[in-house]
Parts: structure tokens; sequence; C-alpha cells
């Protein structure tokens, strides 16, 4: 059956998350596809870090630190965010905070299940995941020579036969950043704690996006990204998850102030604080919370299973159009069709790839492209329409057919899109 | 001689930086001496955030990473405003970039600095320095404890004494954040060299407060802070500097993707930038570094000597002004007369210093307590005028006199004022 674009229309009409939409300043005339890579604006982010900056700093000034009165709490910002995004990922109160890049909250947690696995030397992960993963993995590994640690990166074919008695840590992505490729949480960390390994999560390509039950899973520890599917800003500070199980004796090669037993008695030694608020470490980024604040709480008014439906049913559209499309213009689809097998996100790999892109974002149409092939596309429920896939594949249909791509070959690469 | 506010007022009146103060927007009726502490809002801050939050977030989106036509250039956020700290500390272009926080940044430096002096074992620093520096410190030695370092902690007096064959590097925050305690850069700098001892210098109570000279006293390494002197806004991000010399063989355990040679290839293994680019992590928080840059871009407008001979005529002030007023009232000056051997603070000792604050911020005069007995008052040349000391201590004299302090014995201590 052929689907038109008045059919994306009647979808939309009776979409139980359409209203959110409204919450975001998307900029006139542009499709937006690339929510997993930066989440747009939400309307209310100006005004909030506004009100941050000339109140609570101008006015505030210092007494902005406190809680209660007078105060503004922003000592407790990366617990009271924290405690938002543990909704979104099935984390109990207490296990998650908000702080640091995921860069550096992930070379805290792999620290952290190293040395809760100290007999055992080897981290596992993916070829493929997104690589500062493993250059963080590396960092820690080539710092800890004397314990002669491995990074062992397989396929995800191959996870299950990597996991062995010498397996330290299963260091994984739960949703893949080029292909889209989603894990089953669940399997992976009882079988990896089968085998006596801890398991890290990445979440930067699944929390907001779709339901994500850590406690349920029984995971160990997680880290995850502000600014994607959380619409916190560009940089937005990440977060960090680590089951409670684990936090009595959780160990952080990053002991700062923050972390502290009692930052404010200045006394010489180290204590750490209860729990995961000795994963904090220097002063909280105040104007970056703020807005990573706002978008928690759209992301908060959307249940996760809502936005999981309507996002498999975007991008299952998208293959559908595409196929029906483009069927035979060169696009090779690397995302599965299988629903539970993908996240939020569906890539093609294309020979001319980048060019091809640079030609559909000059057209208004912005998803990215990721090295050496792929062109990806982002299904961000929270504001994207079925119409908003219609008229990208439209565009992309007409990219193809009037050559519009091949000018674009000879543009510089630009750094990020 | 007894100074009168006219005299005051008469030194405002001729003051060459008296113009900047409208650089700043202060609440109306209050005297700010917590600058050291968390630096006021510029008057540029709110709208400059407001546009890269509305236009390059909301309008631009992910193609503001971009440099060059289309794009704002926020990927290149770390070395521009890395560039501007290193015109106001006295180091080379080249060896400054703003990332992370100072405790992280402080602890890649540090650990780059045992790397870089391997036949040693022993950290040396003061007992009273900020405590997250020797956090830091203790938490690199834990984790790296076959190599059996140890944090040997002196008093100002003892350091020279301290560094012998065994010591690999010398922990010194430039100015001392409870006593105002100036260090001699150039002098600790030379003695660490000539016992064969690198030097990492804590610049969060120097930088923009006083001339630095980091290139000239052949400084190794040093951390400082966004939200103080550089006024850059509640938690903006913290700086490193890396000397040229010591840049090929740099060596960083937080190997993240903005520190790769070619970050946006996403190729799996680690290779480092050139350079101190590769201390570079995780994403930078572009909406924190933005009002970062506005308070840089103040103290760019100032020279540092001429703030530096303001900030000693200002604190000289309010010395005489304590003595003549409140001689007798029971305050202990912890701070150096000598000029040359103070930063931009004054510190007190105070049986009630706690109570006495308390009542003092609720009068309009805003300082800082510091456990367990001092009364810190921080002068800021950039925006501090000489009647406010005048009407600050004046203001002291009248909570003393009305014993308006006592009452405040009784509240609840809040956690940073």
């Amino acid at each position: 059956m052929q689907f038109t674009r008045a059919d994306c229309a009647a979808v939309d009409a009776s979409d139980p998350l359409a209203e959110l939409r409204a919450l975001f300043l998307l900029p006139e005339g542009l499709i937006y596809l690339d929510g997993n890579s930066l989440g747009p604006m939400p309307a209310a982010a100006p005004e909030r870090v506004r009100a941050v900056i000339a109140e609570e700093w101008g006015q505030g000034l210092i007494r902005s630190w406190n809680r209660g009165s007078g105060g503004a709490g922003w000592v407790s910002l990366p617990q009271r965010l924290g405690e938002k995004i543990a909704r979104l990922i099935g984390a109990a109160p207490g296990t998650v905070r908000v702080c640091d890049s995921t860069s550096v909250n992930l070379y805290k947690l792999l620290a952290a299940a190293l040395a809760n696995n100290p007999g055992r030397r080897v981290i596992v992960s993916e070829a493929d995941t997104f690589p500062t993963d493993l250059y963080i993995a590396q960092g820690l590994i080539e710092q800890n020579r004397e314990r002669e640690c491995r990074l062992l990166l397989c396929e995800k074919s191959g996870i299950e036969a990597a996991l062995d008695d010498d397996t330290a840590v299963l260091l994984l992505s739960q949703v893949n950043y080029r292909n889209g490729a989603l894990h089953d949480m669940a399997r992976l960390t009882a079988l990896a704690h089968e085998r006596g390994a801890l398991v890290v999560w990445d979440l930067a390509h699944s929390a907001g996006a779709l339901p994500v039950a850590l406690d349920a899973c029984n995971a160990d520890y997680a880290v995850g990204c502000g600014y994607k599917y959380l619409n916190g800003g560009p940089g937005a500070p990440a977060f960090l998850y680590v089951a409670e199980r684990h936090q009595a004796a959780l160990q952080t090669p990053l002991t700062g102030w923050f972390g502290h037993a009692r930052p404010f008695e200045f006394v010489p030694d180290y204590q750490p604080a209860p729990g995961v608020d000795r994963l904090l470490v220097g002063t909280p980024a105040v104007l970056s919370m703020s807005a990573l604040e706002v978008g928690l709480d759209i992301a908060l008014q959307a249940s996760m299973e809502a936005v999981r439906k309507k996002s498999l049913a975007l991008s299952s559209l998208f293959m559908q159009l595409m196929a029906q499309s483009l069927g035979d213009a060169g696009f090779e689809l690397v995302t599965s069709t299988v629903e539970a097998e993908r996240g939020s996100q569906v890539s093609y790999a294309h020979a001319s790839a980048w060019p091809i892109m640079q030609a559909l974002i000059a057209r208004g149409v912005i998803g990215d492209f990721r090295a050496p092939d792929l062109l990806r596309f982002g299904f961000t429920p929270l504001y994207t329409r079925f119409v908003d896939v219609w008229d990208a594949v439209a565009t992309l249909a007409d990219v193809l057919r009037s050559g519009a791509w091949q000018a674009a070959q000879f543009m510089e690469r630009k750094a990020v899109t």
C-alpha cells in the first residue's frame, strides 16, 4: 500500500504527543532529524537561563548557592537534576547525578568497575561503539599499566563469546550511534553477571529516546548525555548512575571537593560523600545545568512508552517511504527493520553520503553524516511529526532526482555535520 | 592621619579603572566583597547568553558547532577562550585551554607532572591550600598505589625545606584562599626546578586579580577558575596551562574524543591531539563558556598592572580603616600588610566570625566566612570603589556597636556563605 502525505497528517492529528512540539522552538521551515546529535531548543530555555543569570547570579550572587530562603539551591543541582533523569531511565532515587561530561563520567565509572572486580583484567566493548568510550578505556588502561588490563573489541554478535573468566567489565552503548542497533539490556546484563563481569551502559542514544530500565535490568553502572534526546543544550552536563548495591564501596579516582562528605568544612583530608554523591568533583556548571533542567521537565511530561511507540512508528514510516521513493538510488539500510533491535534513528550507507547530506541540509532537512559513508536520521517523538518524515523523504528524493547533491561533492568537509 | 569618606570619593574620581564598574550589574545598595568566591554578573552576560541560546542553538542547531560561514564556531571555544586567558596570565599562545572544572583539570595536570618526573614519589603542598587540590592529589596517589607516591604537607615557611630529591611535584595555590598569602612564583618555581621537581600552580585566586607571568617564571603547569576574578558565572568552566616545553610528551589519563587528533573521523584508536589540545575531554559546555567569554572580555580591557595597583590600594585602605574603627573589637588580621606578600583579599580571624558575617550580609555588605573563624573580604578592582571600602567598614563597625550580630549566632549555618 502506498502511503500518502495526507495519511501522515491524519496520524499527526491523532498523535497523543503532538502538543509537546509547541514546547520547542524550531526554525521556520526546517525539518530537524538530528536531535540524536543535538536536541533543539525548548521554548522556555531562554527565559529560564535569563532568570538564572539576571536574578540568581546578578541579584542573588554568592547567596544563590544556598538552599532555603534567600538561596537558589545551586548546590543541589546535581542531585535535583539527577533525580529527574532517574525517573526517565528506570533508576531509583539516589542513584543518578548530573555532573561533568559523558567522557569524564565514564572514566569515573570504568575505574570504579575495575576496582570492584579486581581479579580480572579485560574490558570488553564493541569496535564500532562511540569512540570516546574506547578512548577513555584506553587511557585508563594505559594509566594502570601494572594491572595489565586490556580492551577486547568485538562485533555485536560476538559479545557473548567474548565474555570469559578474565572479563572485568562489559562496556556497551545501549544504542549504537552509527546504525542505531539496540542492545537487550536485561539479557546482556544477566549474561555478563553470570560470567562474573560488571556492565557499564552508555545511554547517550537511549535516555529520553526509549524506556530504559536500569534497576529492573539489574544494571551496575551507566552514563549518559544531556544534549541529545534530553534537549539540554550544546555541551549540556552529562549524568551517571550507580546501582544502589555498588554505592557503599564505590571508589573514584576523581576525588574533588563536591564529592567530599563535608565540602564546606574545608578539611585537608578527603572523605567521600555517601553513595553516588562522591562522584561529583568540581563546582557544578550552573548555567548549563539550568538549560538542561528545562529539557528534562519536557521529557517528564511524556511517558517513555508513548515516546517509544511514536519513535518506532516514525522510523518505520521513514524506512517504508525510503523504499517506496528511493529504493533504487543506492541507499543501503544499515538499521534493523526489527523494532526490538533498533533505537530511535535510521541510517543508510551510500557511496555519495557526504554530498547528498550536504545538499539535503541546504534544502532545510537536517540529518547528519558519519564517516565514511553513512547518512543518519534521528526520530525524536517530542517534536517530530509524521508529515516531517514524509517531507524529508520527498526532499531527499528531489535532491537525488535533480542532481543537486553533485555540486556539494566539492564542499569543504566541516567538523560536525 | 584619619582618612575620610570624602577622601575615598576623591580617589574614586581619579581612578583609571572606575569606568569598568559600569560593565557589571550589581544589586542596588549592595557592597560586594566576595568576588573572590563568585564574581558578579557582567551587564552584557544575559544578552550574550540569550543570543547563544536563541540564535546559535535555537536557529543554528547542530550547524553552530562548525567554524566558518553558517557556523558559530562552538568547536573552537576551548581554544578561543584559552587564548584570551593566556593574555591575562603571561602565557604564550597555544598553552592555555578552557575546559572542565578546576578539580578535573588539576587531576590531569598532576597526573601529567607525575608521569613527567617518573623517578620520584612525593607531591609537596601546603596544609592550608584549597582542599580540593589536596583531595585530587590524594585520589591520584591512591589510584597509583604501586608507585608508592605520597603527599607531604607543610607550612608556607617550610616549603623550601620540604623539597628534596624525592619531590616529583610542588603543588601550590599562588594566593591562599584563606589568608590571601601570595607566593613568589618566580622564586619557588626556580627553587623547585633546582631540586628536580616540577610545579603545578593553582591560579584560582590570582588569575584576573594580579599580573601572573607563567612563561616568564618558567612555570610548568597551571590550573585556574573561571568564576572568581574572571567573572564567568556560577560554575564557569576552568582553564589549564602547560608550558610549551612539556607539550610534546604530554600525557593525560583522561583521553576523551575532544582531545583526539581527529575527533570527527570517529576512529576506534586514541591518538592525542597536538600539544595542550589533548587535555580536552568531552563536549565543551557551550552555554557556560559563552558567559565566561563576556567576563574575559572585560578583564582584557584593563591592564593587570593597573588592577594590581588598585587592588593593593583597596586592601591597604581596608586594613587602615579596620584599625582605625575596629582596632579593639577582637579582629586579628591574618593577611600580610606587606604588599608583595598578599593577593587581592584581606582576612581577619574573630571568635564570633560566623554571626558577625551573617549580620554584615544582612546589612548589605557581602564578604564570606571560612571555617572555623575567618571573615574574608575580596577586593576586586574592576567594580569595587574606595567608597565601598569605607562603607563596608562603617557598616561592620555599626554591626559590632549595635550588637546586631548576636542574634545571628543562632542562625542555621548555610552551605556556602
